[in-house]
């Protein structure tokens, strides 16, 4: 891109929450590519490919919204048992657009499935030719323009050429920048874990929410590993994984048409066979995969439109898993109880209210609430040494931990989310001025 | 109040939405007196009592929140036929009080009924023994802390001395003031109309959303007739019309643990005996009643917290009403289509996004959607004669109405709300400093 990556980030991010990143490196069996196809008045990159040379299993979770894009539609449409690339583009959703948006999409896939077959015949042994449904998307942008297919084809060339077969942490920092909508900080994380004795990496990059020119919180999320899981279990896996991580997540209760978390897995490490999802060779990599999406999601909760902090909001001892996520999520979406946080405003009135409007059936002179490590109710009443300058010390903080124990069963559930301020307002609401 | 109650609402009052009142005068049976019992650091009347002298039928309806107020617990726990009178405080909420609050408006009750029951023996020919049961609240502000009962208790002869038979605009809009909280407009609204010969009068007062300490955003409406309906048929034609009034109207998606709306029929007015709420007789009551609290509802979103526009929001031509609805409410809802309101923004992507996140199941090639005379999306595709100029034009009306059709049944749902603005982020997290 031509830019210093550090002065980059501390001039455009205003956001003090989870500013560290993990370094990414080399993970065998994926290329990184990204050019800018000018779809901003911008230099920037905006178009990442992700080129697996000897294929990879996948499999991907998608926006259940009733209008989803046309990228989802492709991918959707095509049954393949590997994928070799994953195109992604900012600035255009692909959504609402119709045939054009389809279609633009088929003659792209064409077009980079070509160049790749040729470019196989060049670097491998054994080439093979990659056919037009190896190829899925990733759009994110504003819903109902005209898909750039032009800006997108003419820089096909850039993409094929650009590509390495060793990545460093500079390339994966590029394809996290080049993903980015109004995000003010890219997305990264990484485990390592053990399938047999065999070391795996998980690697992860994602977006948030909002856009330069916003139109909607779009979501995207991408994972490799150089492990040799079958699609069928990665879709195990990674449905499994994502309900207490991407589905565990609320920036502002708008769902996005374009929503898509993928995992792709190039098997290129060689370790004992993967035969089901409860094989206990996968507990590791489970629990990495979940490390990796949980990391993924909460960076961009954190780095949400106008977010000045961080909130995670943990509900306890209910009936049913159900139960705790209605009343997370009602809390987590209230923008009485996210305006508060904002004003650093121990206002735990708000907190009974959301619970009260989420309809679950509770017994209140049970429920305990604390902030931090401050208990502020107890089993029904305020606790006798609640002191309210020390809650509103604790609520100073940039990461706000609330804690809501329902005392009527063993399930639980924990949303995160961040605070509604005035930037958030300002960027969805003035934006052209 | 010895204030100018014009001056005061053209200092308080930035709103320029549906500034007109309608004045409100006499209406038999029904006596307000209204007082400051000092619960705000101002000499603002914050207690407001509507005496029924003969009695009035009543009915309400409750918020459907899972934790309510104490008002609300008394209210649904008096079973009697005719209601003495309804007080309503504002400041504090009496929720979350447990059985501080519970039997503070007991004693209120019993002293306020005892008073009553004194002034009965001098002015009435026939003078009645009111109960404590008699008497309902209406309560509104702050959440959990501890009811202000001897503020209260020090004000009941204040309220007794002011009763007076006659009312005229000056007390109506009193009452309305007394009950406002955020509010920075009283809510009035009435209507005439016949039940066989006799002419029938309908005066309705109601609250919205936000606090001069804000918790949270409640609702109360009260409806005054002269008509003699009995309690059953007047509980029927409040829940019907409700559906339609303030169960379409959102400011901010947050329930209250104390909305309340009643209707308190006086009976003064003599006409031919109501037998059913399908009489024909009730016609055009019922629809006056519609008309009134329709009114209120679209009141209180006007002056919605931060609001600068009044959007309307039609949903025609679903399967089902609830379709209709779900769809109504998640645009209505949805933050990212209120904030590009509020920057006068024509961002139709957005209202696509809310359409799809409602959860019904929609063919999109069939779907219209308009601004206003607008035509933006015919049949699921962006109209020829789009014009962005004239919608950005049309957007900055402080009035915008929306309509969706859905082309795929017959049933409707119109919902009301108000822009996100600034100023919601302000007044609900700034309000410490």
């Amino acid at each position: 891109m031509g830019i210093n990556l550090t002065n980059f980030l501390s001039s455009k991010s205003k956001n003090k929450i989870m500013k560290e990143f993990q370094d990414l490196d080399h993970i065998d069996g994926v290329s990184i590519s990204t050019v800018s196809a000018n779809l901003y008045d911008d230099p920037r990159d905006d178009l990442v490919m992700f080129y697996f040379r000897e294929g990879a299993n996948y499999a991907s979770v998608y926006t259940q919204s009733k209008i989803v894009s046309e990228n989802i539609k492709w991918n959707l449409n095509q049954k393949i048992k590997k994928v070799f690339g994953l195109i992604v583009n900012t600035r255009n959703a692909n959504c609402f657009t119709g045939k054009q948006g389809y279609r633009s999409l088929q003659k792209i896939a064409e077009e980079i499935s070509l160049k790749l077959s040729e470019k196989q015949k060049i670097d491998e042994d054994q080439p093979r030719k990659i056919r037009s449904k190896e190829i899925i998307f990733g759009c994110t942008g504003t819903i109902g323009e005209i898909f750039p297919e032009e800006k997108i084809r003419n820089k096909i060339p850039d993409l094929i050429d650009k590509i390495k077969y060793t990545q460093n942490k500079l390339i994966w920092m590029k394809a996290a920048l080049g993903i980015m909508t109004t995000d003010t900080q890219p997305k990264m994380a990484m485990e390592e874990c053990h399938i047999g004795n065999s070391k795996i990496k998980i690697f992860g990059i994602s977006k948030g929410s909002g856009m330069i020119q916003p139109n909607m919180a779009t979501t995207l999320g991408y994972v490799f590993t150089d492990a040799d899981v079958p699609n069928n279990i990665l879709k195990k896996l990674l449905k499994k994984n994502i309900v207490t991580t991407f589905n565990a997540i609320t920036c502002d209760s708008d769902t996005s048409t374009n929503d898509m978390v993928s995992i792709f897995s190039t098997a290129k490490i060689k370790h004992p066979k993967i035969k089901n999802v409860n094989d206990e060779k996968l507990n590791e990599f489970d629990f990495a995969l979940n490390k990796v999406l949980l990391n993924l999601a909460k960076r961009v909760v954190a780095d949400g439109e106008g977010a000045s902090k961080f909130i995670s909001i943990d509900v306890k001892n209910c009936k049913t898993e159900i139960d705790a996520k209605k009343i997370a999520f009602s809390i987590a979406n209230s923008p009485l109880v996210k305006t508060a946080i904002a004003g650093e405003d121990p206002n735990w009135g708000r907190i009974i209210m959301a619970i009260g409007k989420a309809g679950v059936t509770i017994n209140f002179e049970k429920i305990s609430i604390r902030f931090g490590d401050f208990s502020i109710i107890k089993n029904g009443k305020l606790d006798e040494n609640y002191k309210e300058d020390q809650i509103s010390d604790y609520m100073k903080k940039n990461n706000i931990y609330i804690s809501i124990d329902i005392s009527s069963g063993s399930k639980t559930f924990t949303a995160y989310t961040m605070d509604l301020t005035k930037n958030y307002i300002e960027i969805n609401a003035d934006y052209r001025s």
